[in-house]
């Protein structure tokens, strides 16, 4: 058996969760560690060593992911008591959404796998993703139903990390693909303005709200819970269409959903 | 990209469901190309060609599946309206919690992941799995309880095809491996009489039950669905252990959780 060859950083021994400084550090590090930037698969997708099929398979199995985005928040929001956080929560629901006239991050998404050449009906279908993407994906959903509304807040702090990925992305995509253009990347763009002012809303609510070293774990346990969600997309991925064992059913780039 | 070397039989043109027996012969089709006995990881185990970390890994992995199946059963039985059914169904939950003073179907398991060298605390405590066994298991458990009655027995068929991958199993593990015994294989050995009898009780109420077309293809998803939750736990292990793609956080044998 073969290992990884960049192992993540060892988490330094857990430190007393005491204070809000202590819980944002544990996250920061726990993004370091744990974010899907470190994923192989990424590396590969951002230098430029994928061919167009690749990049199909991942824009079709992320648009599932960004298409339950919205009724995730949906979800969030019927947890939230305090009609101000409400408030403040729903413009992701308008952000991914959009409004008369006004597209949203959906319809970005769907530009890109347009300038890919699949076929609208087939990815919005989501009738050739990997059976994994969907259990990651409603696994999310499913947890911020679930467990407390401090972990659905929590569980969105991924967004910390993402502005620095979205830029490698942006760069990396126009530099190595002649099938990437400005326009289409413009979903990442728009997230470069979107999620800080999502995730530092997020991190000052969970600074905030958990207030004992128990609920401080709980913020922590729901970041490594959305990181492995992340995580298990792009090892899907990996899986069907770089090692190549695409499963039974799912996207074949050449044979379904668009041009090859 | 490389793709595997035995693609699975294409089905044939869908046929009308227009009675039970087409339905049986659908079902038998979707085994035949879905069922994770093709699956790569399981020729590895079966032919000797795994070590003893790596089938650890999957004994680790499939406890938790094997953990959940009497709350699943639960949950099915809290949708079956019809009493006979019910009483029928519920000796699935005996057979895998056991009675006082008599093994079930997890203490059968735990005898295998003892004679691997696992720490029982570190697999009954779920630590190690990797993420994907866990939502792939738990969108087991929730799509039993979401669907309809129908679907959630229909669900279980993959038992029509376990008894054939259960003596290949047995057979070849007990050839190949020295950390293999009878006594440690036990867990299949119930199962080769355990498995025919539930798929035989299941496949009669789905054949008699499923009344229309459209309730016969909803059975047929309802097994696509399950093979899924199968086939992504293999792919999960496999790009783990046998392409070497640990996640952050998952058991790294002779690191964790018992001896190497």
């Amino acid at each position: 058996m073969t290992l990884d060859l960049v192992p993540p950083p060892a988490l330094s021994p857990a430190r007393a969760l005491d204070s809000a400084d202590a819980l944002e550090a544990r996250l920061r590090e726990i993004g370091a560690a744990r974010y899907h930037d470190r994923h192989p698969f990424h590396h590969l997708l951002h230098s430029g060593a994928l061919n167009r099929g690749q990049v199909q398979a991942w824009a079709l199995n992320r648009f599932y992911y960004q298409s339950m985005i919205p009724l995730k928040d949906a979800v969030v929001l019927s947890r939230l008591q305090d009609r101000e956080t409400r408030r403040e929560w729903r413009h992701r629901i308008e952000d991914h959404d959009g409004s008369a006239g006004e597209e949203g991050g959906i319809d970005r998404w769907l530009a890109l796998t347009d300038a890919l050449g699949l076929d609208r009906d087939y990815v919005v279908s989501a009738a050739g993703i990997l059976p994994a993407t969907r259990f990651a994906v409603d696994a999310y959903v499913d947890f911020v139903g679930r467990r407390s509304p401090l972990d659905a807040v929590a569980s969105s702090l991924t967004e910390l990390f993402a502005p620095a990925i979205h830029e490698q992305r942006i760069a990396g995509m126009l530099r190595h693909y002649d099938f990437v253009n400005p326009e289409v990347m413009r979903y990442f763009s728009t997230r470069l303005t979107q999620a800080p002012r999502d995730a530092g809303f997020a991190l000052a609510y969970v600074r905030s709200n958990a207030r004992t070293p128990e609920q401080r774990e709980a913020v922590c346990q729901a970041l490594i819970f959305k990181t492995n969600v992340l995580w298990v997309q792009l090892d899907a991925l990996h899986h069907a269409y770089v090692t190549g064992h695409v499963p039974p059913g799912a996207f074949r780039p050449g044979q379904d959903g668009g041009t090859a």
